[in-house]
């Protein structure tokens, strides 16, 4: 894996994005931002599922209104995300919130770009701007000049945006570049990566629905973070937000770059295995579900790899003609009949997580 | 992108693994293979969904036996997977077998090897052999020297087993290196690549439960096709196989390496959508999957980056306050009440790509 891209570390409230920062994990909500019960309970919910930093759309003034009410009861740093309006920003910052989306080169000139920076370096913890350059929505005269949304024209963008800020002396700036093109994404990240050092946010936008849009996000955001590159990471998926945390958690434990959890491995069965594997697998992974420690559990099928990868795990079941042999940190510790095998490996995940 | 690895091409009945040749998606069978109607039924089933080369576990001479008859009756390539038995292999390979895996190190030595390569190469088209290296059944010797599977360990296994193959001059070699850790694997490839050239079958073994294997799939896939690594693969999911295919169909598309039917890109809605985005983007899902040309539908929530996405796809619809602007080709075409938009858009499809 490339070492981790060297970047400006900026503060989220009481996290940090970049340097050597756990890579966060952000979502947005759904509802409609001007409807405060519903936006609140969203933003529990994906707190509670584990988002670190939650979004907000602010199309309007009665949005924006709410921002002060949302920031005050939640236990998450929220974003504002605005285009083209900057009264919208400014409210947002009155209010309280951690961060802003906006595009500078959207919102009317020098002068009110120079305005919303000074006030978002006014609070005690400077509030940090993201600019979120999307294929979807490039300048006309970039399209026009570089033939389309291509990495180089989104990079583009992204550097004129950002010497906008830097032209009124504001630096706590994150840089998304987000296509639904995956190759597109990954080659604009890089393209910028040797032009700035402010950290980035990213993510496959419009992924599409739940199931083919993790595979695409956890492809291209895989790829991504081997390459070094990511800061924060959003996955987006046509659906309910929370999915969107599991798996930008997934994609992140899949790397070893976080932790979330129990890792359970299990192996694709074939034809030499000889118990109910599919069955077994599932209910390990609800068991694996309660726990937070890092541990490794694997559920295999076979006497070919089972034993093998048994062993490296912290815990472990090998399958054979209707049992299981129960491996914890490298030893056999019994065999128990294929009904027996969950009750034995609850057994000995209390021991090993006693509490958790 | 890393330009994809330069590597030898071995042929697998009709197909070609490596070179430039399309990065082939294969599966296997968890049926017993000593039951000939059920894992008949399971290959064919396997094919429909995609699959080029689908693989049996051969664990005994009445599995064995039947290979005939599966390789009569496939339209697809067979592979017999076998362990430690070379009188296994020699009966895959007189039953018409097009793949052999078997780990030439594990056969009981010099003599077997030679036995099983001579027989391999004797075939009018000469039977490729993978050398499937596991972390979970790595050679004792090595696990002591690395102090575990590491990379290094798999590497050097792999190398072992390359070169008693080499030795009885067998250079129709395909290998693979899996490990439960996404990272090690990737690793492992890496290394090997800049000491062979043979063409890597690329997966993350027991990548674990369907959702979460795939997304461990889709990562640790996508960062090895990202550097240019791999030439088959196979997704590895605890469950039915034939969902494998579909996920390794879709982490090829997502790079664009090969296509196989429409895409559909569509925004995670939020705060400024109007339209139930949710049940629109499954429904255009549906209509797509019987799209067999490469076409990239967007289904957009709003105003902001929806008619950008939508005009860059062929089709494509960016909702408004319960209605939606339908785009073909860059072009909006006209604007539905939001009831009508389906009937719209597949209308279109079938005006785009009559009668697939």
């Amino acid at each position: 894996m490339q070492p981790r891209r060297k970047t400006k570390s900026v503060q989220v409230g009481p996290l940090v994005i970049g340097g050597n920062h756990p890579i966060s994990i952000q979502s947005m909500t759904t509802s409609d931002t001007r409807d405060k019960a519903a936006t609140l309970e969203q933003i529990r919910q994906l707190s509670a599922a584990g988002c670190e930093i939650v979004r907000l759309a602010v199309p309007d003034g009665e949005a924006a209104d709410n921002l002060a009410y949302f920031c005050k009861n939640s236990n998450v740093p929220l974003v504002a995300d605005i285009h083209f309006d900057y009264h919208l920003a400014l409210t947002a910052i009155e209010a309280g919130i951690s961060k802003l989306r906006i595009n500078p080169g959207n919102i009317g000139g020098p002068d009110r770009v120079n305005l919303v920076a000074r006030k978002a370096k006014e609070r005690q913890i400077p509030i940090p701007i993201r600019i979120g350059v999307n294929a979807g929505s490039l300048e006309k005269d970039l399209l026009a000049n570089f033939g389309g949304p291509t990495p180089e024209a989104m990079v583009e963008s992204a550097l004129r945006h950002i010497r906008l800020l830097e032209a009124v002396e504001f630096f706590d700036i994150v840089v998304s570049l987000k296509a639904s093109s995956v190759p597109a994404t990954i080659e604009a990240y890089q393209l910028l990566a040797q032009q700035c050092d402010y950290p980035f946010h990213i993510g496959i936008t419009e992924a599409g629905t739940w199931f083919k849009g993790s595979i695409r996000s956890a492809v291209g955001l895989g790829a991504l973070l081997w390459e070094g590159l990511g800061d924060t990471l959003r996955v987006s998926l046509t659906g309910d937000p929370v999915r969107e945390v599991a798996v930008g958690q997934d994609i992140l434990q899949a790397l070893q770059l976080r932790s979330f959890g129990a890792t359970v491995v299990s192996c694709p069965t074939c034809g030499r295995c000889q118990i109910n594997l599919e069955s077994l697998a599932f209910q390990v992974e609800q068991l694996a579900a309660a726990v937070h420690q890092p541990l490794k559990i694997a559920v295999m099928g076979c006497a070919v790899n089972g034993p093998g990868e048994a062993r490296e795990a912290d815990l472990g079941v090998a399958g054979g003609k209707g049992e299981g042999l129960i491996f914890r940190k490298g030893e056999i510790i019994k065999k128990v009949p294929e009904d027996q095998i969950i009750a034995a490996l609850k057994e000995e995940l209390e021991k090993l997580v006693p509490g958790d």
